[in-house]
Order: C-alpha cells, then sequence, then structure tokens
C-alpha cells in the first residue's frame, strides 16, 4: 500500500484535471479518509477545512467529478485527480474555480 | 490590488501548468513575497516549507518556469500559473512531479 506525506493537520492537497480537455477544475484538500473513498468509489471526495468535514464534491449539486486516474507527485504530498465532470465544478456555475485572470503585472 | 486569502502560516497553493500541453507539472506553496516575486519577474518563485525558504524555481537546474498568466480560484487561497518550462520541472528528471499513477483500486 502506498504512503502519502500528510502534513500536520493530515492533510495534502489535491488538483482535480478534466481527463479530456486538460482545464484545471479545483484545487481542494484530502484527508487519508478523502484518498481512500475517492479511490474506493471512484468519486472525488475532499476535506473540508472551513467546514470541518469530509464531502462528496458534487453532493448536493450533483455535479459529481468521476475519478479516471490518479497520479502522486514525486515527494507524495500532492494527487492529480484525472476526472470526468458531471457539471460545472465550481460552486459559481463556471466550469472551472480558476475563471478569473490576474490583470496587472502580468 | 488583488487580496488573497493565506492559510494561517501566510501560504497559499500555486500549480504550475505547462501553457502549450496542459500538463499538470508541479504544485507548490507560495507566500505573499513569492507572489509578488513571480508577479514582478514573471518566474515562478515558491516557498519552501521544509527549507524554510523562498526559492526561484530553476535558480540552480536552471529550469525555470516562464509565467504566461495567473489565474486564482473562486475563494481566493489557490493560484494557478500558466507556464513555459525551460526544462523539467520535477527535479528527478520528470517533465512534471506527477509522473507516477496509483495502481491500486483505480
Amino acid at each position: 500500500m502506498e504512503t502519502f506525506k500528510y502534513d500536520a493537520k493530515g492533510l495534502l492537497t489535491a488538483v482535480a484535471q478534466d481527463i479530456e480537455t486538460g482545464q484545471v477544475l479545483m484545487v481542494a484538500m484530502m484527508n487519508a479518509e478523502a484518498v481512500a473513498l475517492t479511490r474506493a468509489t471512484r468519486q472525488a471526495h475532499f476535506w473540508s477545512r472551513s467546514r470541518g468535514q469530509l464531502w462528496l464534491k458534487g453532493e448536493t449539486s450533483g455535479n459529481v467529478l468521476d475519478v479516471e486516474e490518479i497520479r502522486v507527485d514525486c515527494d507524495r504530498d500532492a494527487l492529480l485527480l484525472l476526472v470526468r465532470p458531471r457539471g460545472p465544478a465550481c460552486h459559481t456555475g463556471n466550469v472551472s474555480c480558476f475563471f478569473t485572470t490576474l490583470e496587472e503585472n502580468i
């Protein structure tokens, strides 16, 4: 069984990327339980720091992320989820949470 | 001037994605100084938690990430850097730090 490098709070960073379009959809945290549930169900689960609870992404909206593949980075503290989103990944209705470009300087 | 939502340690998550290929290259942390330097120089700077210092990605290897565009997510605690890498982004020599696919379960 693989081991991951969780931080002091037992979390690692997960990036969800659309496997078809390559678009980076969202970044969220996972604890060990979220990782296990994601792997077992093939649907992305995260740990909400603000709410202090585990959540199935799309539980309310229906916009689940079906996980096709999971990659871990070289220092094993971040995961890349290659997903097929069933709808907009962002709670704002945008396809991706990264819909705002910084205008100044760059 | 935009404000970002840094965590209790003054950090946010940054994802570097190749603007040409769409490949997610690496995930690292940034403090406010790393964000400012990245925007000012158009080269990715990060905060190393293990070394406790700011670093210019590629400072030693030469594999700098030239930043074309920066996006911020909906809750302003993560950045997406769209970059042109001058070489492999990973210290292992791999193009991306996410070169390991998890085999079991998924």
